[in-house]
């Protein structure tokens, strides 16, 4: 049952689990064992219980040895980033997680399978299993290849609000006017638009962004000011 | 500067820290450095953000393994009590680890050095230290000594707030009146007091409890009714 998904974990990253039964309770969830009495064996929620404890450490030594110069705001506000649910349920898909989960039928006809929350139940118990079967040095290795690498990439950037966190960076200094204003804006390939968007304090321009709709090109400006300042603050 | 703290653990716990340093950081508050600016190193906070995680990783693989028949709902219960800023504390107090921080002149006249909260960031940071210094399997050793162990003292129950969960178990089949009353008060050794108090449902008695106040005796009533009861309800 497993056949495929252990051939893409053997092929891609070279690890193979000894003991299916713990990537059986890693898909099952609580009402299919409901439905199907001759079923034995736990559902997913304690090997998710584990498998969150997991990723918290595996996630946090990972930044505290990759990152030795940043503070622990720093790494907190990366780790808050790279540990949620939307961050879990992109890693479940990757791997088509989503295909193996056995499912309650109720849970089935709501969509469940396309959940977000059930992707990242599933994914956090996925790593659970792969704890027990394989140990803390293989689910860092698999990590690092799937997940850790793509801080490089700017992946966690969208997960974070730029926003929400300039103005709190500005407001340190009492209350403040922050105005996001449209500045350019041209046709693109497929035609798309490229917006332009200006950021300013009180009148004096903080920063720039791009992107295909003004709310993207907003968070863009504000991810430019807020980087810059908060690196002028140090 | 460390050779008590290094004697008694090396006595205690067959722990020896190669690198002093380490252990120089997880005691050193942020303002303490701010006095003296000839140190020459990072405050606490980092070991700290890495401790925290170590500690949550450690206890749920130890409580995963320890109760096999456990659903994660009784798991996380328990953890919850576990890793927390009173349990710490206590740890820290344990070890004398109170008496190595270094703080700023602000916080030693305030006080902090006796504050919970300060040992409990103190813990984080030794645990994050020795994870560095040590690895994985010696926290994993240390913290079934000093912590794990006194799960089977009942150390933890004095964390979960009994009366709450009863009335949240009890109010799942719709609104109850739960009562608590003194039944009995008898002198003790030392002029004390022991006070025995009965819990009832709509005066219906579900258990009853002692304690050398009325409070601690109707938290041992809750405590001896919800342990019934939630067993009951299996």
């Amino acid at each position: 049952m497993f056949d495929v998904l252990q051939q893409e974990l053997a092929t891609k990253y070279d690890i193979r689990f000894d003991n299916e039964s713990l990537l059986e309770e890693a898909f099952t969830q609580a009402n299919y064992i409901n439905e199907h009495p001759d079923y034995v064996g736990n559902d997913y929620q304690r090997l998710e219980f584990l498998g969150d404890a997991v990723m918290q450490q595996s996630t946090a030594v990972y930044l505290f040895k990759r990152y030795p110069e940043w503070d622990e705001g720093r790494l907190t506000e990366l780790r808050i980033s790279m540990v949620q649910t939307r961050s879990f349920a992109i890693l479940s898909r990757e791997l088509h997680l989503d295909e193996y989960v056995r499912l309650g039928r109720g849970e089935e006809l709501s969509g469940a399978r396309k959940r977000d929350s059930l992707l990242e139940d599933i994914w956090e118990a996925f790593i659970g299993a792969l704890y027990l079967d394989q140990g803390s040095d293989t689910v860092m290795d698999f990590l690092e290849q799937i997940m850790f690498k793509k801080i490089d990439e700017g992946f966690y950037e969208q997960f974070v609000d730029y926003k929400s966190k300039l103005q709190e960076l500005l407001q340190q200094k009492g209350a403040v006017t922050i105005k996001y204003a449209k500045i350019a804006e041209e046709r693109i390939e497929n035609n798309n638009q490229l917006f332009t968007v200006a950021v300013t304090l009180d009148g004096q321009q903080l920063g720039t962004g791009q992107g295909t709709s003004t709310k993207a090109a907003e968070k863009d400006a504000a991810r430019q000011a807020y980087q810059r300042l908060s690196q002028e603050a140090k």
